[in-house]
């Protein structure tokens, strides 16, 4: 199934592996144009629902931080993977990764002493050649660099958003009406250096996040709107089941979780109510959701609990959004490094270090679930053999593809002044006139598009177009005047089907 | 005044220093709140025009390449500045900057050699420590970097957004009609390792690029909408009088700019014409823009012509956008580099390898010029010390203030309900009800909110709030329940005045 997606993806350059021109580096994936517009779309999605619905603030920050700033992060010391050579043939590899395919077991929290031990007594050898292994390092998986002409200071790319936030935090909160709780967030880039990058958008070392820092009040951490919420079901992969081995779910209300303490407060089981919401919104069902308990081992030591969402794909289940209650560790860390008292005064006088829940988005693994669950095979029988994306009105990267019937007799001259003037209105629309009409719309349904226009000899003559619908192939005929509004009314409250 | 535009952008937070709780690094700066949505919806703004309307398309590459890349494109062996160091204190310089600073001069073009000839008979020292300066040296501005676990593949953070638009252009194409013109953009961040970066915006390690790439037959350097534009009239500087060191400029209209051949071809005179209508649209004045042809020797000699377009600004002409004619040269390199075929196939039958015209935008600078020209003082005998901007309503970060007049009585419960139903209707608000009303007007006239509501007692009762616009002060009271069209009708054509 993913294969099937990934095939059109780079068929119809919704993703481009990057540099391909060149040898090719794992890890990196460019958007075409339909995926460059999906990702746009979704991302405002998220904007709208997590941001600007809520009264939270979105921030831009740098992307190549100072080693000062990761050393207070702990990224410096504690953000790496272990890391093993091959003695024959130079190759390196996940050490956690080769023990864990060896069978059933897990490396979670173990030092490269242990790993070597383990490697030894399992008599794991190099994957590729056969050849001996040595001993497992520790590498750091932040991508380093240097600033400025002279040698002295040292810089990394960021390893993720949050970071920036934290740095920001009190100019936004006295600029903003020093009041808590005060969200505030940053959709960007972020960058890891992994060991062994895998195939297509699940471990890539340059990825985009839409991360939420949630700043409030340890001794009230309520959020104002959770009795909207409240009542929203979703389902939890508890910590005692996952150490049975076994899969089995249970599923909540959002008041029940917090009241269960399956998760730490009402504001963690908010943002998951939200999250539902946000996916099923972008077509993933409710039941191949479900939210991970993280296990001790998997959780920092300062956490104060932290939540995955995961995505059931055809590659397995697939972490989307982190949800981590970092407690006051970021501000108070960056505190004590730079000498600067990061505690906020509050209006009853008191002074306090905010308490953060992050949910962290991932865009590219958010991209790969949905055209996965929009993918569509078939449809009658003149499209027995189509492929294509169930994309929702709303998140189409095209709203509507404009196609003359052929090139000649001013038909493309008046295709082009529809399409022209639909983007005038606002819409996205793709002009196309290449090929046969039932190639174009093919074409079209393959990159999710609602909408067809056909222009014809009758347009020319009483000014109709032939309007055909993505998902069942019907037509029907419509005034070229009144596309606007007819557009406009077909996808309204995302009913994307013709009468 | 530029200063006094910087102490607001950072007071309000539009502007944050970056990494600021640290040794400060300079070239770097973040968005607060207010700045980064006023960046967004420039960008948006730019989408719409260049992109949307015109049909071209927009990708999203990544931003570690690898050294084969930049090898081709000539990044790794031209894309520096000429440093020198003193020799007592250590610190480095621009020497093409002291030697300019000495007095009337220009080093464009000059090798490092020249330039230590230069400098030893000016007898320029340190202008720091007055110590003797060493050698002209040539430093590379591209951010390094090491990808992978292995020593071997060196990587950069890229220069320019434009490479992974060549990069990727042959599948754009292929994917998209297989039709010439074609322009393809990319909005994001680009990265220089400047020596010495200037204070604010003008000369980042870190900023934003809006580009275009549109590619064409060199055999047919039209553009298919030039008619819509040929009589709009813009400034130029010609080289003749750069040459005088006159500062005279001359008026045409973008068609008699290509007869005269003062831009290469009706392409780019397309552009500049766009250009001019976006930075309008931004509230830069027509008499401030002017184009400047670039002198032969800050021209790559690949160039077919290149015009850059400047803002004056109080601290002098500054550039915001470089139109290049790139002509054949950077498909060419990459072909040749990689070997791959980068030529395409016409429907006639031949092979071509595309011209491209590229427009650059500079996104912080553009801000910088939108935060001048939109800067304004007084206004009304009650506001006599105010400073304010006059942000048009489709850009203003905020589009309406919410102000409960107290935050007792349950008025701040009635303006919260308020603004969460004017964002349910797609508007972008702010609520404050921290400090005395006029306090709070000021406050919202300082980050260019149009319109502030008050929610009074009288609220409560008949259900109608004050709204008060920026530019006048003018107050008018108006029913809450039909707030969402009053609203969309006074910013409609961007007319905001109150009747």
């Amino acid at each position: 199934m993913m294969q099937k997606v990934m095939e059109i993806a780079l068929k119809r350059s919704i993703l481009i592996p990057s540099n391909e021109l060149y040898s090719p580096v794992g890890g990196f994936y460019d958007y075409g144009p339909v995926g460059k517009a999906l990702k746009r779309k979704i991302e405002d999605c998220w904007r709208d629902l997590f941001l600007r619905r809520e009264g939270n603030f979105e921030i831009e920050t740098v992307y190549i931080l100072p080693e000062a700033v990761l050393k207070a992060s702990g990224h410096l010391s504690c953000f790496g993977d272990p890391v093993v050579g091959c003695s024959k043939c130079g190759k390196k590899f996940r050490a956690d990764h080769l023990l864990e395919e060896k069978g059933n077991f897990t490396c979670g929290g173990m030092k490269p002493e242990q790993l070597t031990k383990e490697m030894k007594e399992k008599k794991i050898v190099c994957p590729e050649c056969r050849g001996p292994l040595g001993d497992v390092g520790w590498f750091n998986l932040m991508f380093k660099t240097n600033i400025g002409p002279t040698e002295g200071t040292t810089g990394y790319i960021r390893p993720e958003t949050a970071q920036g936030i934290f740095l920001d935090f009190q100019r936004v909160f006295r600029s903003h009406g020093s009041k808590l709780p005060m969200g505030i967030a940053q959709i960007g880039k972020s960058f890891r250096n992994e060991i062994s990058p895998r195939q297509g958008l699940v471990r890539l070392r340059e990825f985009s996040q839409m991360e939420l820092e949630y700043f409030f009040n340890p001794s009230s951490p309520k959020h104002p709107r959770f009795k909207e919420v409240e009542n929203e079901k979703f389902i939890i992969y508890t910590r005692e089941e996952q150490k049975k081995g076994s899969e089995k779910c249970i599923e909540l209300t959002a008041k029940e979780a917090v009241e269960r303490k399956l998760v730490p407060n009402e504001i963690m089981a908010y943002f998951m109510a939200r999250e539902m919401q946000f996916y099923m919104k972008l077509r993933i069902p409710y039941d191949v959701l479900r939210f991970r308990h993280m296990l001790p081992e998997e959780t920092p030591h300062y956490s104060g609990g932290n939540v995955d969402l995961e995505v059931k794909t055809s590659v397995g289940w697939v972490e989307v959004i982190g949800n981590a209650y970092r407690t006051d560790y970021d501000l108070k860390s960056h505190s004590q490094s730079s000498g600067k008292d990061l505690s906020v005064l509050l209006e009853d006088g008191s002074r306090v270090i905010p308490h953060v829940v992050e949910p962290s988005f991932g865009v590219d693994r958010t991209i790969m679930c949905m055209l996965e669950y929009c993918y569509r095979e078939g449809g009658g029988a003149e499209r027995r053999d189509w492929e294509w994306f169930d994309f929702p009105a709303f998140i189409s990267p095209f709203e509507v593809a404009v196609l003359p019937l052929m090139k000649k007799d001013g038909l493309s001259e008046r295709a082009s002044e529809i399409a022209n003037s639909l983007r005038e209105k606002g819409f996205d629309v793709i002009y196309d006139e290449t090929g046969s009409i039932g190639k174009r719309y093919a074409r079209a349904d393959e990159i999710g598009v609602p909408y067809c226009l056909t222009v014809d000899y009758d347009t020319l003559k009483d000014g109709t177009v032939t309007i055909r619908f993505r998902n069942d192939g019907k037509q029907s005929r419509e005034d070229s005047k009144t596309l606007p509004e007819k557009l406009h009314s077909l996808s309204e409250g995302n009913v994307v089907c013709l009468p």
